[in-house]
């Protein structure tokens, strides 16, 4: 396990950030500002918290230049104080190098090509013609599935399913209980009976995407789904097949993406929305968390659909006249009429 | 793997489908009108698409006699080209037939049956009074818990939990990550803390229904929660403890049914929506998606709710005022005075 | 497997109820009223069932005093009958007691601690630094990744991946699929692409709680992601990082609740509603289905947001209408200027 402890001067250095105080000051790891002990590293994005300084044990800070002089302590200067914690955060991380290598309970199929550099975790199962590169690594109880491949340093924490015809980038992170590649929901109603409408499609997923723990990714019916790069999906989002996503978009947990959806570069997608299928997303459109997207977008900017929270009381009044809002609506004169909504 | 080239006049003989151009042509595969090569097969099925044929290369198009005046090159008629193409596309999965047997790293209890045709893949569980019939096939890292059944043909992909006591029907295929058979989330409020109800019922699915990844359907209270044949649920579905779902009825992505609610024949749910508990609702009801069913819908017919999505800065000044809804509705004198919502 | 007949005399001394009827009544299980045989036991708790006493088949019913007359049968009097119910359930449960020990394929990092009494099914992997104390069950596939450690007796009842530095209390109980401790869903944007933040805390689950089939919990960014004793979350749950549960909570399916909330004590959040991130719910809120939280609420009580289910083509309207309550509330010169929703 590799933990470590920087100086002040050596983080500054390593970052590019200006520097107050001793170059020599220790710091062993990071924290809150209120919860920061005195060698540990803590920070000030948001001037909400600016108070905190006052009573923060924290060895040095780092922040913006305009804060500075509300600290008296030793600092580091940058410009986005947030981006700066996190690369800093990193060289904190208790992450073991895994070993290269493939543990002998994996099931390795012999049509399938793992790299020397690739780490195969217990039980792992590796189907004919799956591809695992160099630096990849595998968790415990992964399955790359027929003809998937897994690029170059990216990294299936445990328990991961590609199912098939799976493609994945250079340094994508995939966390438990994820399944890319499952069948999309495709079926034809022939008279009184479903017919499942064959999944001949792959999933191809860019490099550097994050993809959160029991996310579905389903692969295309014809033709790939796919993820651009930088990309990042939170938990338990489902994006169902031929959905495609623009480069550094983000999806909130429980968000859900309905069937040939296309969804632009540097969307924002709030927690449990739904964009429904055959429709287009502009680029830099955020949608609110609960919102349900029912008409292409093709604006950039903010989107939402929904009504307060109220106690229950008061809303189930509310509620109850919105049955009827058309009528008062027609009763004042106003616009809306017939529209589609 | 098993791939295959018909000719135009073997699908049009096999599908029973009237022809029309070389019945020797040679058919390699699917695609979309875009997409298709000079050997594969496309569908017309949506009249928004009729343009597209003027620039497609496909050998052939499955579309309706209406729309064959349309396309001079070769043609299956189909009544319902949808369907046509998705028995065709078909014969095109690369679906490597799996070998029937027990991988010796399975783990299969002593009074578990396993029928001599089945296929039980790397790492499988099979716990004590479990059955698994002719033809069934189960991937890698399936669990099949105690007195579980999974009938004739069906399918388990990878990664698939039957907890206790649940039965699946004949050609069921269950996608990776799916839970069936978890306790019903039963408790009982004592006082000050809670008491779990035990969960004492199954789970039965009939046959040829379909599970998505990552769906979960809870065993009963008492007595089972039954899915009826050719039931159809997408990924992230949560299906909870004692609900009936009737025959032929089809859940998009990410809907949940809540404790005791029955769901009729035919009926259509929307993703993301939900349905309350001890509920019914009729045969052929739709329910739009992310709508909230909170009584019987006892007639069939489409049901929503929720509001249109809007520019924030717009939907902000909507949703303040519904707030205010009550007052509106009584200062023009509309109806929906307190009503139950 | 352990299953029993008990006497309605041994329930009523085991249970402190007040008996009527033959004590040597044997009851070989429990049953809905609708559903019992002459050897098994019902329950009235819900009054609108009260009908039902005149043509059950139960051998004895679990009532309150108040219903007693209803029923000339043999009868357990009980102040509360659904918990009293749920106690006597527990006894039929058919549990197999799992023995303790460790199934010898599973995967033991050698600075695991496994208490002698704990019993750790196939395939589990435990990894450095875990610990699994006395009593505790892991079902087959279960994943307890570095540093995690698992309470006396609790149970992961099959493919529970606890990703590292996790901590469960005692008599824990997590069911199929869930995900514990992966990475909580810090972004930093970095001018024109994303930097993740590194997740540097744990989860910590209380004593008693309950977790359902693939819900995800995250560990935290700095400091932990908590659940405090007896909190039960249903199936398809998301609870970001750093969120603090309080205890005796309950949770519904596919719920989720953004990252560094607060939810109070013995608060009940229902089915698919959501929470947003960095806010408070005071003790013994009530959030109904599908409704989205968006500031704290510090008064006890129920809170709800939506709209009602109605047939489509009348919603459409009011939905319609909805796009302009701004101007429909000023033409009535109502109340909501502009106000936050």
């Amino acid at each position: 396990m590799t933990t470590a402890t920087f100086t002040l001067g050596q983080l500054a250095a390593r970052f590019e950030l200006a520097m107050r105080g001793d170059p020599q000051q220790p710091i062993a790891g990071v924290a809150t500002l209120a919860q920061a002990g005195p060698t540990q590293l803590g920070f000030l994005a948001n001037p909400r918290y600016r108070a905190q300084l006052a009573q923060t044990q924290a060895a040095a800070v780092v922040l913006r230049e305009a804060d500075a002089d509300a600290w008296d302590g030793s600092c580091l200067i940058a410009r986005d104080p947030y981006v700066a914690f996190a690369k800093i955060a990193a060289l904190y991380e208790r992450q073991p190098a895994a070993a290269p290598g493939i543990h002998p309970s994996a099931v390795v199929a012999a049509t399938a090509t793992i790299a020397a550099g690739a780490s195969i975790g217990p039980y792992c199962v590796i189907e004919d013609g799956a591809r695992v590169d160099d630096g990849a690594v595998l968790g415990p109880h992964c399955i790359v599935g027929r003809d998937c491949a897994v690029g170059a340093q990216s990294r299936l924490v445990a328990r991961v399913t590609l199912v098939q015809d799976v493609t994945l980038g250079k340094r994508v992170l995939v966390h438990p209980g994820a399944v890319l590649g499952a069948d999309g929901f495709g079926l034809a109603f022939d008279r009184d009976h479903w017919i499942k409408v064959p999944q001949l499609g792959g999933v191809v997923v860019g490099d550097d995407c994050e993809i959160g723990a029991n996310t579905t990714i389903d692969r295309g019916a014809l033709g790939d789904t796919v993820l651009e790069e930088d990309v990042r999906l939170d938990n338990q989002i489902q994006i169902a097949h031929n959905v495609r996503i623009g480069a550094h978009s983000a999806l909130a947990g429980c968000a859900a993406v309905a069937g040939s959806a296309t969804i632009g570069r540097y969307c924002l997608i709030g927690g449990g929305a739904g964009i429904l299928g055959h429709l287009s997303l502009a680029d830099r459109v955020t949608v609110t968390a609960m919102s349900l997207v029912t008409h292409s977008l093709r604006e950039p900017g903010e989107y939402s659909s929904g009504t307060p929270i109220q106690p229950n009381r008061l809303w189930r009044r509310n509620a109850a006249r919105f049955r009827h809002l058309d009528e008062i609506a027609r009763r004042v004169g106003a616009a809306g009429k017939e529209e589609d909504p």
